[in-house]
C-alpha cells in the first residue's frame, strides 16, 4: 500500500510538462554547454530587483538585532505594509482601498490557495478559461474541489462567454480568470471584464448565491503598447484579486503576494476575516517578514519594462522570419505560437533538436500551440533564430 | 447562502483561546496601559536574533541588485542551503543525513501541511495527545482527514502507550507527537519514544500499512537540566521530524522551516518527491529566499538560553509561593500549572482580573490547566506575583 495519499501518488505519475522541459533542458545543457542551449521554458524573470529592493534590505537590516525584528504579525502581514499596498492598488485599480482590504500572503499561489480553502466546499467547481496555468487545477483540488477549463476564443485566446454561460452550473464556485495571460499574452479589455461580470451577475441570482470572480493578475504591470487592463474590483461586488511581486520586483523567491477585495463586498469583513484563518491554518501562518519590508520600500518601482518590450519584438521577428503563426502578446512575458504541423508535443520535440526549450500547449489545457517565455537575453533569442527556423522546414517537409 | 466555505464559516465561530485572549489582552492594556498587564498568552520569542542572523542578512543583502538574487529555486529550498541543513541535524539526531533527507519550508506549519497533503487521503485519522497544539486539528482537516487526541498520562504528560494502542486503528495515517511539548514543557525519554515506536511497528503490521511518526520539534534547542531529547529518526524507518527556526533563531516572521526523514525508509525518494510537489501546490512553492540565508548563516547559534533558564526559574518561584501546582517544564518555555478550582476557564478570568492574561487548557484539549508562556523579561513575571497569589486565594475561599 502505498506510504502516500492516493491523489498525490497520481500526480506524482504525471510530471508536469514544464518539469519534464526542465529536465530534458538539463540533459542538453550538460551536453552541449548552457550558452548553446535556447531555454524559453521557464518564467523566472532574469532582470535583477529595482534597486529600491536592495536599498530597503539593507535599511531593514539596520534594525535586524533588535527583539522582534523577525517577529510574528498578524496574519494578513503589518498593518503599515497593508496600507501603503492598499494606497498603491487604490491608484492601480481605480477604487479607494483600505488597508482592511488587502491581505498579505505567500506569493498569488498562497493567495489563490488561502481564498479557495477560504470559500470552496468539497465537490465544489471552479471554471477557468483555457489555455490557463496547470497549477490551477491542484490548487482547486487541495480544498476537494473540481477544476474545469472552458476554452477561450480560437485564434484570439478572449473569453468565450457563450461558453462560459453554457458552463456555470449550480456547483459553480467560482471563476478564475488570468489576465495578462500567461501562456498567451492576452490581455481582457473592458468589454471582456463587462461581459463576465454580467454573466457572473445573472449566474449568480439565478442559482442564489454568489459566483466569486477570482482575478489572477501577477503580469498587471507589464503591458505594451499603452495598455492598462482594466480592473474587476470596482465592477462587481465577489470580485478578488490576486498577484504577486514575483515579477514586478523579480522576487519570486521571496513569495510575497497579496489579495485585494471588492470594497463594493458587502460581506467583506467576513471574508478578511476568514482569509486571516486560512493563511493561519494552511501554514503560511503569515507573509515573510523580510518580503514585506522589501515590497514596501520597492512598491512604486518595477522592473525595466522596456527591456522586455525590446525582447518582444526580437521574439516577434524571429518567429515571423522563420514563418510561424502567431499573435503579438499584449502583456506578460510569453509567446503562443501555433505549432507548425499541428502537434505540439511532437513539434517541441523537434525544437529539443535545436537545443531550443518550450511548452507544449497541451501543458495549458490548450494542444496545438506552444509556449515560449521571453525573460531571456536578446542575444539568446538571436542566436535560436536558426534553430526556429530550421524546425519549422524539418515539420513541413 | 454562506459566501464562505462551510468548514470555515464553522471555524469562525470559534475563536481561538489564544485568539480571545489576545483580545481580551488588547483591551486591558489600551485601559491599564502596557506595562500594568502581565501577558504570557503568546509564544511570540522576545529575545533579539542572534548576530549571525543579521550577518547574513547585511552579507546577502551586498548582492541583492544581481538577477536572480530572489529567484525561484528548487521547492525544497537551495541545494546548499539543505546540505548545510543536514549536517547540522545528523549531528543533533544522531543519524547520517544528506540534502536529500530534508526539505526546507515555510516554518514548521508549513511542512507539517505538506507532509499531511502528501500522505493523508480523506476520511483517514491523525492521532495526537492531549494536551497538544490546537492548530494540529486545523491541518488534518485541511487535507481531509480527522484530529483525535489520546490523553496523555495524568500529571506527568507523558504518553500512554495502552491509549495509543486502543485508539490507533486501520484508518489512523500518522501519529503526531510534539516534544519539548507545547503547552507541558514535558520533554519524551528514550524509554517513551522506544514505546511508542514498538506500539506503532506493531499496528503498521497488524494493518498492513505504515503508520508514520510525526515528531513536530521547535523546542528541540530549548531543554534545561542538560537533558537531550531523543531522536525519532534512527528508530524507526516512518518517522519524519518537523521544525523550525522559529523559536531557537527567534524568526518566526521569516517562516523557515523543515521536514527531515528518517535515513531508514527504503520509500524515501518516492516521499521527497511529493513533499516537493505538495510544497509547490499549496501555494509555498519554496521557503522564503532571505530566510534561508539567514537560516544557513546562523545555523549554528541560538538565542541565548541562560535567559530562559533564569525565567523558568523566577516563575517556579512565583507560582510555588503562590501555592499553585505545576510540573517543571523540562523544556519550551511553557508553564502548565493545575487551575485553582478546576475549572480553567474560569480561572483564567479571574488571572484577567489581576490583568494577566494565560491560555485555558480547554485551548489544548485539557482542561483543568492553564498555560503560561514564559518569552517575557523576569520583572514582568515577578510584578505579576502579588496577581498571581491573589488569584489563588480568590478561587479558594
Amino acid at each position: 500500500m502505498s506510504i502516500l495519499s492516493k491523489t498525490v501518488a497520481s500526480y506524482l505519475q504525471n510530471a508536469s510538462w514544464i518539469r519534464r522541459m526542465f529536465e530534458a533542458g538539463g540533459k542538453l545543457k550538460a551536453r552541449f554547454g548552457e550558452d548553446n542551449v535556447y531555454d524559453f521554458s521557464l518564467g523566472n524573470p532574469d532582470l535583477p530587483a529595482p534597486q529600491a529592493v536592495g536599498a530597503a534590505l539593507r535599511k531593514f537590516a539596520e534594525r535586524a538585532d533588535k527583539p522582534f525584528a523577525f517577529g510574528y504579525m498578524p496574519n494578513g502581514g503589518f498593518g503599515w505594509a497593508r496600507e501603503k499596498l492598499a494606497a498603491c492598488l487604490s491608484g492601480e485599480h481605480g477604487v479607494a482601498l483600505t488597508a482592511d482590504d488587502v491581505i498579505l500572503c505567500c506569493g498569488a499561489a498562497g493567495g489563490l490557495n488561502a481564498f479557495l480553502r477560504a470559500t470552496l466546499n468539497p465537490g465544489e467547481e471552479v471554471l477557468g478559461i483555457a489555455p490557463y496555468f496547470v497549477e490551477y487545477g491542484f490548487y482547486t483540488e487541495n480544498h476537494g474541489g473540481t477544476f474545469r477549463a472552458v476554452d477561450s476564443l480560437k485564434d484570439t485566446f478572449k473569453p468565450n462567454t457563450l461558453a462560459l454561460e453554457d458552463a456555470i452550473g449550480p456547483t459553480t464556485r467560482a471563476l478564475l480568470i488570468n489576465s495578462p495571460n500567461n501562456p498567451t499574452g492576452v490581455v481582457y479589455d473592458e468589454g471582456n471584464i463587462r461581459a463576465i461580470v454580467a454573466l457572473l451577475e445573472a449566474k449568480s441570482k439565478k442559482f442564489g448565491r454568489p459566483v466569486w470572480l477570482i482575478s489572477d493578475e501577477p503580469y498587471r504591470f507589464l503591458c505594451y503598447d499603452g495598455i492598462n487592463p482594466p480592473s474587476v474590483l470596482p465592477r462587481y461586488p465577489y470580485a478578488v484579486c490576486v498577484s504577486s511581486f514575483s515579477k514586478s520586483l523579480s522576487l519570486p523567491g521571496e513569495r510575497v503576494g497579496y489579495v485585494a477585495v471588492s470594497p463594493l463586498l458587502a460581506e467583506k469583513e467576513e471574508l478578511m476575516a476568514a482569509l486571516n484563518l486560512t493563511i493561519r491554518i494552511l501554514g503560511f501562518v503569515n507573509p515573510p517578514v523580510v518580503g514585506q519590508h522589501l515590497m514596501a520600500g520597492a512598491l512604486d518601482s518595477h522592473v525595466d519594462i522596456g527591456i522586455y518590450t525590446e525582447r518582444r519584438q526580437v521574439m516577434a521577428d524571429v518567429l515571423s522570419d522563420a514563418g510561424y503563426a502567431f499573435q503579438m502578446p499584449a502583456g506578460a512575458f510569453y509567446f503562443f505560437p501555433q505549432a507548425p504541423g499541428g502537434d505540439d508535443v511532437a513539434f517541441v520535440n523537434t525544437l529539443l533538436e535545436e537545443r531550443i526549450l518550450a511548452v507544449p500547449g497541451s501543458g495549458f489545457g490548450c494542444p496545438g500551440h506552444f509556449r515560449l517565455a521571453f525573460c531571456v537575453d536578446k542575444s539568446v533569442i538571436r542566436r535560436a533564430a536558426e534553430g526556429f527556423a530550421k524546425a519549422r522546414r524539418t515539420v513541413e517537409t
